[in-house]
């Protein structure tokens, strides 16, 4: 199926900017990346700002349904972390240049842009607390500093991007379980327990990120 | 003490290279911040892309001479794990704008420049993995792929470069504390043993980092 303008130009963006930052990307470079004129670049995606803004909020919109429609159905706390940590690692492992500019690129937005991405990251935050918080309260988890170890978590399945390749020995579907089993131990959780949620988290992962298995 | 002209121009690079990517800074950004001309910034400094490949090796060189002096008065695996990742948070967070330059912007050297950046990067893993193995082999350790529980464990580091702030609650030895005890549990190692080679490791980088207590 052919991409349209608008997909052309997003993924040439998401490429520029991974590549060059988004301060070293001109709108020159941009247009002739996407094969259109600067002035059609405008009026199909505004200024570069709002082609940032928009790849930014796609990410973190689709990260924060992928999390709610896995957990609709999964309760226990064990499962919750191991549908979590696969969701994030295939999602990251996956979307290597996505990941950079979400990751290295929001000090570049104004003010008010800023505020909208980083409250979406604070929403995707509030469910690993919750799911932690859980595992704590029924005395599955055993985690001293909860928030510190949240952060921990996630840098290291967003950690993934940066070094995962699908041309190594390792499958995607076998990195996500290693993490899952990573995070389980860092929590003081359950060694196993969580396989049937982390495998639902898989078919939503493989379908929202269209991940060829 | 007053800085040299090239610690300024040092400063000001990695500000700039970290605040707006290497390809997004200028020439004249760079001579603007360090208050100099861009010709003496090229005699102090030669190219942009020695400035950046400058800044990559001080930070690598460092990091594996901490790693060493530490490593050299410890041999159990748990202190060794204990103490390399005490030493790597502590870098780490100290210094958020080195990390995103030297993370970020390996991509930006030349083929040959990078070869040597990487090259010392691979030295410094090695020193881990080595250590992993070793607690391995003597049955301290529990890891089924040490290879990825290594990446796991060094991004989770790192990445207290992208949130850790000294103005919050945790202080930076209670930090580092915090993620030896995690790692131990990652490893499945002893959930205690490390201790004196942390207090170590917190000695070496106070004064490698010049970190006030």
């Amino acid at each position: 199926m052919a991409l349209t303008t608008e997909q052309r130009v997003r993924r040439a963006a998401v490429k520029l900017f991974a590549a060059k930052g988004f301060h070293g990307t001109g709108i020159r470079d941009l247009a002739q990346a996407a094969k259109i004129s600067p002035a059609s670049l405008y009026h199909y995606m505004g200024t570069k700002e709002d082609l940032l803004a928009a790849i930014m909020r796609e990410c973190l919109d689709r990260l924060l349904l992928a999390a709610r429609q896995t957990l609709d159905t999964v309760d226990d706390p064990a499962g919750q972390l191991s549908a979590l940590v696969t969701l994030h690692v295939m999602a990251h492992a996956a979307q290597p240049a996505e990941t950079r500019v979400v990751d290295n690129e929001v000090g570049a937005l104004s003010r008010g842009r800023r505020r909208v991405v980083v409250g979406l990251r604070d929403e995707y935050e509030a469910i690993w607390a919750g799911a932690i918080e859980k595992g704590v309260s029924a005395g599955v988890f055993d985690v001293p500093e909860p928030a510190v170890t949240r952060l921990a978590l996630l840098e290291m399945c967003t950690g993934v991007a940066r070094w995962y390749s699908p041309r190594g020995a390792l499958s995607l579907d076998g990195l996500a379980d290693r993490y899952a089993q990573l995070a389980l131990r860092m929590l003081g959780g359950p060694p196993t327990g969580g396989e049937t949620a982390a495998e639902r988290a898989r078919e939503v992962a493989t379908r929202v990120w269209r991940i060829r298995p």
